[in-house]
């Protein structure tokens, strides 16, 4: 597998950069509009579920959109404008048109007095309020007197939109590429893992697949609660799941187990991570978080852990006006599907294979393969990775198991299975999938 | 679970006062009348088994009484004297009346060199033999000349005593709560457990039960050789135990794990001790210490760990008249009994627990129990909880296991249990008791 | 086991130096030459194999044998010559003799850069071919002109030797103890595990034996391949192995654990090693090394270790004539025959044991084997050591299972079971034999 990287980093750069000013939300037309974009580069199905409909211990809420709001002062200047950032609003508010005191006013707006330049984000999605995010600086330079506030959205019975891709593989089961798309002009959170997941699914598209793959763009929580109880037929067929989040910052990758730990899909990303040549974190399961909260319920406890750089909330400028163009660069960005497409590897290439020569070992200096040592110095990894390979190749070891106990790349490991598999000193064993 | 930790502690040393002059041994009217004292406060049975039974290997020893005892010097003056102090002669020595030379006398005196003001605690139970304890300094200063030894004891056939106090449960299953009572004047070792375990007893009387407490007021060795031996049909009731020991001092808590080394008892002590915001020791089992010796003997194997301060041997102060109402205080006393209590709660409460809402998260925040995060910062500890309550309750995870993953206190997430229980979304499972 | 560690080490560097002068390799006159000086010693069998025998994928390769060598220069002075070290010649060099321009000799010759004074030692067993190795100094200072080379050594259809010596036990499983013995002028590589194996030998034939021992000769990679071959009936039989090389050099002692990792040979060896009272290293399983190789091919899996001092390629003098009669010493070549015995004694004495008196500790004072404590410090080893085989001597332990628990030498819970067998207190459990 090779990548070009530059182009592919570029690329996805663009599309954040088309997303960025959509006023997204977990409902409502900027979500469907940001869909539309996606839609240029996948076949992706747009499903519209209405409100109300219960989906386990929820409810499908109202759809809220929004068309303008603003603060204005005594002197008519609109000194908060809905139309210059649609981080001055707070998420779901509901509409409202009035002339308040200052005092009354405080009471709704929202700052970060740590980042006194930035606008913090905020949402109200399941209380009904209404409310105006600014920088703090701005918030102490309040004068006295009326302000007038008006928000002209609507929140109403409608639809909440989800986006889905399916690519079927060779066998049913599939792989769940997941990523909430509800925030709006926040670049790392999550525009860039929705550019990595479409990136990823072009990707796929165009290479021999074992598996299916099954890509979701949806509003956090509500989405993946609404998808699950709506998909509960399908759910079975999942046994590997990746969300994706925070793929752009500059922090190095991070990659949070599934509920399981062990799973698969941990397992590989582990092995990726580890043999990248970068450090790189490890977390462990915690039911807080994104929509691993739901996928790893117990009631569904899928085999699914999160890839991100810096973890949510482990970043200054998180869930804030400095998520932007400037926070996320190409570079990481392709990074991040780099690391994606070499856990999907992992899981398309593991299996068990049987040595054919079980008995000490086949010569493989006669093969041409195996130079073995001539003076002092280590063994070629390369080399090393044909005797592991051959070692354990017993039928009770996958290429993942081979790799973990050689502490070698899965790719190594891999290569060298392919090359014995060419010397007809290996098999793939009968058994066809792993998982 | 609240104690009022300042008057427990007063309470708990002035039983230790009033224990402290009596001269105990593993037999004799010392151990009776501290049962006694025991009785004002416990419906406590005494139990008398006569010198001469066979309990397994062992055979109960003869009764030991001692009256008084000197070492009186050539100008009559009693340089060594039973009356001020029970710890000058050695525990079980035989009668004597005679004049011997310093020579023949410094045979039977026993010293601390490195502590030269300090009186030794020396026993000879099992070989008939007898001797004086006193400060080295004193020791070094004896004139030669003849010396005038009378030790008035009686050692004769009689009966071993030991304090037996049971209090029932809704279940026959046991927590056996055991400490050598033996020890003459010494606080540490061994008054601090004994007053620990009346507390913990007059505690657990006023407290709904699960479990069936017993209570051992033993000698040590031979007090739970000779138990084990004659409450044979007892032992498969006993699910949980715990020996306590030297509990007064001012070093942090320690416990000793069982054999088993994963017991529940061992978890449940772990995590209190993990949890309480202080250093604190965990050791592994070792077949040498207390009756840990007996009860974890591999014909028993009983789970039954040892809670401690600083473990015997550890202080300097050990088997020495330095262990004395000095080396405890009342603020150490209450704080080993709230770990006490705590641990048992964790035996009492633990269990496993079904979400009745698997699939996804319940919505928390329409029960107004859950909050979640507004802008940035960690979710608190109590709402974290609730998380992973939910997330673990499957049926295979007890609370202490959702503590241990969750690396939180077990009362953190016991309320969580409580309150998700109150909700509607958390059920006991059918499965009855623990063990 | 008491071994006289200083005659033994210098029976065993005799023997080295006796070995010493000649050039050995895989096969051909050198090798018969070395085994007929061990069979002054053992009642070793020689085994040929002839040429072409097919054995698994390999196939038993011509015979060399060789005469003399050298390269001679424009004015007839041997400036190389085989008499003077047989590292000189690459083993397996094809007959020549020719005269050719300095050019032309610089592709046939090895220095090591590095070590300048330092003959490499190198081979070209399956690859026709020729070449002289000699210090880099010299052949920085090599004129320009014509040389005379001349190997004077066959390559012909004709046997594989190699030695085997079995020693018969008890039992018919087998403890196989294998050494490389294909090396020419090298001493801690592998005259020094030659010599170890040489002396083991002779020190169980002269010891009582629940197992039986099969050591062999060999030459490395297709002598243990031969071997396997040729003999596959009897491999069910063999429940431990041990393989020895450079067990004579200064370093501290390493064991590198077979493909198991948990075999009983590798906790013994460990256990040895943990409690030898020095520093120590052990090695993950990798498949790459000596004869583990194919003895822990997957088809084979046998449980067998390599126990060493330095490892190959880890010292600077390895593969040169650097690894000389001064890079080996009586000294350590005891301590690794030593180490040897310990191991093989843990194999030989281990089992399962039971305490005849399960209920509570036997009162060991009585019969005199137990002080216990007097006053303050620790319990002697040998008698906390009881307490761990009583404690533990409930036929699911074996002795090594209590040691590693314990933290103690095998030695010291053998020495504790074994007195309390004599005091009737435990006995071997009915199960015959470990593995």
């Amino acid at each position: 597998m090779t990548t070009n990287g530059e182009a592919t980093g570029q690329r996805m750069y663009r599309l954040i950069r088309k997303l960025y000013p959509i006023c997204r939300s977990i409902t409502g037309n900027g979500f469907r509009k940001s869909l539309r974009i996606l839609q240029d580069r996948l076949e992706l199905t747009m499903q519209e579920v209405p409100s109300g409909t219960k989906v386990f211990d929820w409810t499908v809420p109202k759809e809220w959109n929004i068309r303008d709001a603003y603060v204005q002062n005594a002197r008519g200047e609109r000194i908060i404008d809905f139309q210059r950032s649609n981080l001055h609003v707070v998420s779901y508010s509901i509409p409202i048109k009035r002339k308040i005191p200052l005092r009354e006013l405080k009471e709704h707006l929202h700052t970060l007095p740590e980042h006194p330049d930035w606008i913090p984000y905020r949402t109200s999605y399941y209380t009904e309020d209404w409310g105006f995010c600014l920088p703090h600086r701005q918030f102490l330079d309040l004068d006295e007197g009326e302000y007038e506030v008006s928000i002209d959205a609507s929140l109403e019975d409608g639809h909440l939109t989800y986006g889905e891709y399916y690519l079927p593989g060779e066998s049913p089961h599939e792989v769940l590429i997941s990523c909430h798309s509800c925030h709006p002009s926040l670049c790392n959170d999550n525009l860039s893992a929705m550019s990595a997941a479409v990136e990823l699914a072009e990707y796929l598209s165009q290479s021999p697949r074992r598996f299916s793959y099954r890509f979701l763009f949806i509003p956090g929580t509500i989405g993946s609660i609404t998808w699950l109880a709506l998909n509960e037929a399908t759910v079975p067929n999942i046994k590997h799941g990746l969300l994706l989040s925070c793929l752009g910052d500059a922090g190095s990758s991070t990659y949070k187990l599934s509920r399981r730990g062990d799973a698969l899909i941990d397992r590989a990303a582990k092995n990726v991570l580890e043999h990248a040549g970068e450090s790189f974190t490890i977390l462990e399961f915690v039911p807080y978080g994104y929509d691993e909260r739901q996928f790893c319920s117990p009631g569904f406890d899928l085999p699914l852990g999160c890839l991100m750089r810096t973890p949510n909330g482990k970043y200054p400028e998180y869930h804030s006006s400095a998520d932007d163009l400037d926070l996320v660069q190409p570079d990481a960005l392709a990074d991040s599907f780099e690391k994606c497409v070499r856990i999907i590897n992992v899981l398309e290439q593991d299996g068990y294979f049987i040595n054919l020569n079980p008995k000490c070992e086949p010569q493989l200096g006669k093969r041409g393969i195996y130079r073995g040592l001539r003076g002092q110095g280590d063994l070629p990894n390369r080399e090393l990775a044909l005797l592991w390979v051959l070692n354990l190749s017993d039928g009770k070891h996958t290429l993942l198991d081979i790799a973990e106990r050689a502490h070698m790349a899965f790719d190594t490991i891999h290569d060298a299975a392919q090359t014995l598999t060419k010397h007809d000193l290996l098999r793939r064993a009968d058994q066809v999938e792993h998982g």
